[in-house]
């Protein structure tokens, strides 16, 4: 197998693309240890090997052996309308991808070997001309592109096109790439600019066809993305069950001035928007995704960073509608919210998209993965109650795989690229975006910079920051400064202040030399966080934040009989750090003093106020202990909340 | 067309019956005038003709036909699993038990017409074998009695059998009996006590047999719903999609400790198991119902009435999961809530099953019915938000009609029997457990009684009950007190109090003279009503109550440019009385003062508690004016909450 090449990453602007920042190399970024490096490995070492077992057991391998010629039944856990889920070969691309950027990292015999297998089933599975879909080609060979509402067509092709980059970046490897291109050309002469004015159901392919004229040149897949960007939103789908908005066809892509519909079509949608903005230099179009953004952020997404609140079509809700409970918050959604802020962010240089990145990376992606890493959440509540035996049979846990496995695949190549958002670069020098134990290398336009990066985040806020080559020529270093920050402090080489806004990152423009050293110290307190008034679902409870991490509290850590329901907080109390190894290295949970009313039983559970009518009980204080909500449903079935109602004030 | 025949009512335990209280004939009940005369007009003049326009443009009664021999596609306006939704029939005959009980009142020749239509198709459409269902035998004739989880036959032949039940009990006409008796012998030889161990999907079958029983004498179909029942909850439906819990097989009938999975098929169940066990004097399975009951209005039941609190599979959720906008609350599951306590009521003397109706009639059934009576709600959220205009389309307003058209014809035979639920009797006497202008006539155990109740009720709260005819022996007249009254005060004729306990109903035993006269005097001032503490998504909130009546805010009542979202309301608040004629004939409303905030926007919706930072906005107070809930959504698009955030404290 080839080596990688000179150049690597998922999203990779071409020279002439209006960004503001731009991505380093995958293989410029090394995580060296500490909290990542574990994330890593697991995924490496666990998840990506059981992602193989259950997509051979699971039936997507064997559809495709189908689709090449073998004969049997095509097999699907799931059926939508009666028949087999129509996008399992999608789940097969999206652990290729995985294990693509992971062999890029570094060799591996095994995954090799069943890479081989699944690359050289689809190779085989693939038409002459160069259609490729598993269900269609079985189940109905003269339909292809047919059923673009539902049929996931489109959608699949873009999963391939981004293993296949991904094979290429990391590995210099053409195979799926030429079954990509091959791919591509049979859906733009059916659908491309000149062919039948048709979208697909669930946008991706958009992105997918960006990547793929930055990788290949061919400019004929860019203008079929923005053929397809263009015709959305003329009702080109109709309105099915969920109405247009659900595939976001109810408004333009420029025009829609909020976040609707499906979350995850929508953030895929979004996500190729800024692609081809960005190659086009369209800035209205660029300007509309950012400015939906930024509506979405402020009126839609969980404090976790999990978006899309509605379990009937995985939908956005209405603003403000982010109900903890009934959260639908799918990992995918998550996973997309990442890849949109990350495509804004080297697009806009707005920073904020690196904090979402970073909350939702910790908060609503990994705790989406089990203790083990192979178990994984498709839905991700901020509460679950205490559930009785038979109600909710399974609903609470998270599953080995589902019958719509999107999610799981997704997870792995999310956790095999994640490096790839650690820093960025512009025509002034280096900006580090996440913090983690890594190396760095970067260009800057007077030479390489290379940076060695060592901290205990997340459960510490200090990061050090040793420069080991730089050029001879001044450069920019550039630190995020986390919103979620009271304090940031810089110890710069030398002593005295940088000379970027506080907000916008902390930044000094010098002549940097090997051995010069940078501590970053951010403030650690707990916090205490509130909501907006117009969330109504959590209305008069409170949160824990430490760092960049969203805490919750379990059943499992409550003196024995208690119910969670019984908790309050008062507004001002002061949480305290309290070490918890035992469920993940390092890991700082937090001590809190809490109030403990007992719940009395009514026979009518609404009550007329009246003078001397006091729902408050008797009070008692207890110490309660929060742990990260990323280590949260891995000891059992129990009850657990992020929002603790207040006490003080509404009961 | 025959007149009514002596005895009527669609629950009618037998003499044998092990229950506590027996309903009046239904023809010993006419509404005489006020507010419930109008919402019955409506149902008759407005309602049942439309439902019969709908019917037949739907498909329904082409599909009978189609059964019946003609030839044509089989039509419906909603797929599952990509065939048409196989309960259609059942649509028809809820719209027959609505038109039997109305020509039992009062003829009507066009009411004739459409009905003699239907019956006939149905008579012509049923197999010599007694068989009965278009969809199979259309679509799948060699398949009766094969999807039992989905299909829903014998669903259609309980609802079937209840409008045979109507037109023999209320106007003694045959026809319907005949072909529902053969249905039910067809259905006892496949699947009764000897037949296949097996059940339906969706519970109805037994109640109805319980009632063919009660019609007929033959003690086949009461043996028959015994059966059904004591095979359920022993896995026989298997878990499908939704679990086990979803159609109540998780558990024995008898075991269950609470309602759990789709809400309807729980109450119709219950339903089901109240007859059996009150006609097989089966203490155990009546207190299994019972408790499963009284658990359910603890910690399941919305403000409303309304009942099942979740879309993805309209099932009751967690206890106190009680979201009130995303509240399903299902207009058939608050139908089924009043058939279920008026069986609970009879069986147990339990007042509070009174309370659960009058609330539930008022709160959780008339609001899903528009003010013309020609549109419907399906679902009954406690919260609108106002919706972007694109984002839902057509989620917010009542329909005219439904793909799943469960609901319209249920509230139509509701609606066409309330008056049935007025009083009871007993071995002492008569019991009014609802208020309404009416005359009543019933038989106690000495002679005929003879009523005339005068009120404005439910916007009064004086009820005038006028002695028109009684016997010579002492009885005991009670009347309901509401749980939700602070005050009732009874003037007794010659004054004195009455002798029994105050809670249970105000009541007095004596010789009681026409002429004599009872005035019950019910506390009508506004209530502020708080949640219990566990019901996390109405946390910090209070509704308004006034007499029976649930209120809310719209903003169609607010000042040019608010938003509800800004109102708060102080918890020791008066409300005061507001006439709004406009709404409905002598509707009151509710003028309330409320604090009201400026809604600030932030880019990022949780903020960190500090020491300076306030969330609370400067404060301005405005007079705001609620509306009963039963007027709700009939002014156009707009917000409406019924929980409104309390003011002081949390915000």
């Amino acid at each position: 197998m080839a080596r990688p090449v000179r150049w690597a990453g998922s999203v990779l602007p071409t020279d002439a693309a209006a960004v503001a920042l731009r991505p380093l190399r995958a293989e410029d970024v090394s995580i060296t240890g500490g909290f990542w490096a574990e994330r890593l490995r697991v995924n490496r070492e666990h998840t990506i090997p059981h992602g193989f077992d259950q997509l051979d057991r699971a039936g997507n391998l064997h559809d495709l052996r189908l689709a090449a010629g073998a004969t049997g039944s095509y097999r699907a856990l799931g059926l939508m309308f009666g028949a087999p889920f129509p996008f399992l070969d999608s789940d097969v691309y999206k652990w290729l991808e995985a294990a693509g950027w992971e062999l890029g990292r570094e060799g591996s015999a095994e995954l090799e070997r069943q890479a081989d297998i699944a690359i050289d089933l689809i190779a085989r599975a693939q038409r002459p001309d160069g259609y490729l879909n598993s269900f269609v080609q079985v189940l109905a060979p003269a339909q292809a592109y047919v059923d673009l509402r539902w049929g996931h067509e489109l959608y699949c092709i873009g999963h391939l096109i981004q293993a296949a980059i991904a094979w290429k970046r990391a590995l210099g490897d053409d195979r799926l790439l030429e079954v990509a291109v091959r791919a591509a050309e049979s859906l733009e002469r059916a659908l491309g600019p000149e062919g039948r004015n048709a979208i697909d159901g669930h946008p991706e392919i958009e992105m997918a066809l960006v990547e793929l004229y930055r990788t290949t040149g061919d400019r004929r897949h860019l203008e079929t993305a923005a053929v397809f960007l263009e015709r959305r939103g003329h009702g080109l789908l109709g309105s099915d069950r969920f109405g247009a908005a659900y595939w976001q066809d109810h408004a333009t892509v420029r025009a829609a001035p909020t976040v609707a519909g499906h979350a995850v079509r929508q953030l895929y949608l979004d996500c190729g928007a800024i692609d081809v903005a960005t190659e086009l230099g369209d800035t209205e179009l660029l300007e509309a995704v950012h400015r939906r953004w930024r509506n979405m952020v402020a009126t839609r997404t969980y404090l976790t960073g999990g978006l899309g609140s509605r379990h009937r079509d995985e939908s956005f809700g209405d603003p403000y509608e982010l109900p903890p409970d009934q959260a639908y918050a799918e990992s995918c959604a998550a996973i997309a919210s990442v890849m949109l802020a990350w495509r804004l962010l080297l697009a806009t240089g707005d920073p904020s998209c690196a904090d979402v990145i970073e909350r939702t990376m910790l908060n609503g992606i990994l705790p989406a993965i089990g203790r083990t890493g192979t178990s994984f959440f498709y839905v991700n509540p901020l509460q679950r109650r205490t559930v009785p035996a038979a109600a909710d049979a399974g609903a609470g846990e998270r599953q080995a795989w589902y019958p719509c496995a999107c999610c799981p695949p997704n997870l792995m190549r999310t956790l095999s690229s994640w490096e790839q958002l650690l820093a960025t670069t512009d025509a002034r020098g280096i900006q580090i975006q996440q913090y983690a134990e890594a190396d760095v290398r970067a260009d800057v336009p007077w030479g390489e910079v290379r940076l060695a990066m060592t901290t205990g985040y997340p459960w510490t806020g200090r990061v050090t920051i040793d420069i080991v080559a730089a050029p001879t020529e001044p450069w920019t270093l550039t630190l995020r400064r986390p919103a979620w920050a009271r304090e940031a402090e810089v110890a710069w080489p030398g002593g005295g202040p940088g000379d970027g806004p506080g907000r916008d990152g902390s930044s000094r423009t010098s002549i940097w030399r090997p051995g010069d050293c940078v501590v970053l110290e951010l403030d650690m307190e707990p916090r205490i966080i509130l909501p907006d008034a117009r969330i109504d679902a959590i209305r008069g409870c409170v949160a824990l934040e430490r760092g960049p991490l969203v805490y919750c509290v379990e059943t499992a850590d409550l003196p024995p009989g208690a119910m969670l329901e019984e908790f309050r907080l008062e507004p001002a109390v002061v949480p305290v750090p309290d070490p918890r190894p035992e469920l993940l290295d390092g890991a700082v949970g937090l001590s809190v003093s809490a109030t403990r009313r007992p719940l009395d039983d009514h026979a009518w559970p609404y009550e007329e106020t009246s003078p001397d009518l006091s729902l408050q009980s008797p009070v008692e204080t207890e110490e309660i202990r929060a742990i990260p909500y990323l280590a949260w449903a891995n000891r059992g079935p129990g009850a657990m909340r992020v929002w603790i109602p207040r006490d003080g004030g509404a009961v």
